[in-house]
């Protein structure tokens, strides 16, 4: 089993944060002050082309640690970040902006490659939960949760489906194709996000990854509006969904 | 216009109830403590069978009224609580009950009823809100939104399709049928709740009400579970959702 090494901390407003390594994979650790008691962890996997301390992370992190208490870890997917690009990410992502420039769409390509990330990065989550449960204020009977979206979700529906620790999920925006079997081994509370108008994922598709969970908890939350325009109260949502199943009361912003 | 007669008061844990009437409509109004500033307005309608002081009402005024400090008004519909029932009533009601008993759908006969309701029950509204307004704690510019499920969407939607006072709805769990016209003419921030399971409306018959508002901003919320099992958390989002669009903050329970 890989070990976790803190590399890095800071702190800002009531939140410490420490960029970590378990294997090799690098990521950070956002945490109440330091003193409090043991608390529940979400785990968040981050956007296509984003990285662990990209703002939507850094800001939905501060609303769990802020208003919830919980701890909360983002590792960068592999070719993203801190991480290098291996020729076939390269190729991808070649690839991608090909097809974006032609017009043509980009959902066979992002279905692909996300599938292919999915399969490496599902081993670190698991690896980098075994590290984290050892620190002393997360703990091995903590709870857990998943909040990722786009290719949050590509990669955390094949976690979920196979790691019983993580007992409750927001999820969204999505293609079906490859994730359909998985979500249908999902049985724990689930918070779906899409976008009515999404240009890349239709909306029948969205409809059938939200339709494939097995969970008999699952809420979907459809707002009008294009794929990058997910608006920001639905991640106030996800807070509340997380305090609801994990098992904390939200804290308003003074 | 009608005015508005007070008949009855009382007040328990921060919440003052009024009965009223308005040209002889059976109303109740909650407010918050004598004092307060003047204060938005939210419209309540209540479900088919039911009436202005169900349980339900009452549970969501509270959340309205000591978590946002709003007025919450409700009047029964047509047939409907304090309200004689017709001999029409009485003939819908009996042809509901035949439909059910015989396990036949009751989507016709509760379409084609709600929509004879909804025609009465319209200008019954906005005469209450005409009313309303004439109070000095509510007054004729305040913010105004409607809150209704079932056949409280069956009378709001065509209320506030044609109420511009009215600037922000809750509906949900309704049959597109006769709606749909009326929706297409709404534009303001709407959230829609509906039952992925519901026995009674169908799955495309929810989505096809959702897709029909013209409002630029509106939020589907999605709920595994049959017709009665609406989640009890869609009216905490409810009133975030007027709290954000009225204009208040949402202060939580002690």
């Amino acid at each position: 089993m890989h070990s976790l090494q803190f590399t890095a901390e800071s702190s800002s407003d009531g939140m410490v944060e420490r960029d970590f390594t378990v294997g090799g994979v690098p990521g950070v650790l956002w945490s109440p002050a330091p003193g409090a008691d043991r608390a529940p962890l979400v785990l968040m996997g981050h956007g296509g082309g984003n990285h662990k301390k990209h703002p939507a992370m850094a800001g939905r992190a501060r609303l769990l640690v802020t208003g919830c208490g919980f701890h909360v870890a983002v590792i960068d997917a592999p070719g993203h970040g801190d991480r290098p690009r291996t020729p076939h990410d390269e190729q991808e992502i070649a690839e991608l902006y090909r097809a974006r420039a032609a017009g043509e769409p980009e959902g066979p390509i992002v279905v692909r490659y996300n599938a292919h990330l999915a399969e490496l990065a599902v081993p670190e989550w698991q690896a980098t939960l075994d590290a984290l449960q050892e620190l002393p204020e997360i703990g091995a009977d903590g709870r857990v949760g998943y909040f990722g979206i786009n290719m949050g979700t590509a990669i955390g529906i094949p976690l979920v489906a196979i790691e019983p620790r993580i007992t409750a999920a927001v999820f969204g925006q999505h293609w079906p194709d490859v994730l359909v079997e998985k979500a249908r081994r999902i049985t724990v509370p689930i918070e779906f996000d899409m976008q009515w108008d999404d240009e890349h994922i239709p909306r029948e598709a969205a409809l059938t990854l939200f339709d494939a969970f097995a969970s008999k908890e699952k809420t979907l939350h459809a707002n009008a509006g294009r794929h990058k325009e997910l608006p920001r109260f639905e991640a106030d949502s996800a807070v509340r969904f997380f305090a609801r199943h994990l098992g904390r009361a939200v804290t308003p912003p003074a």
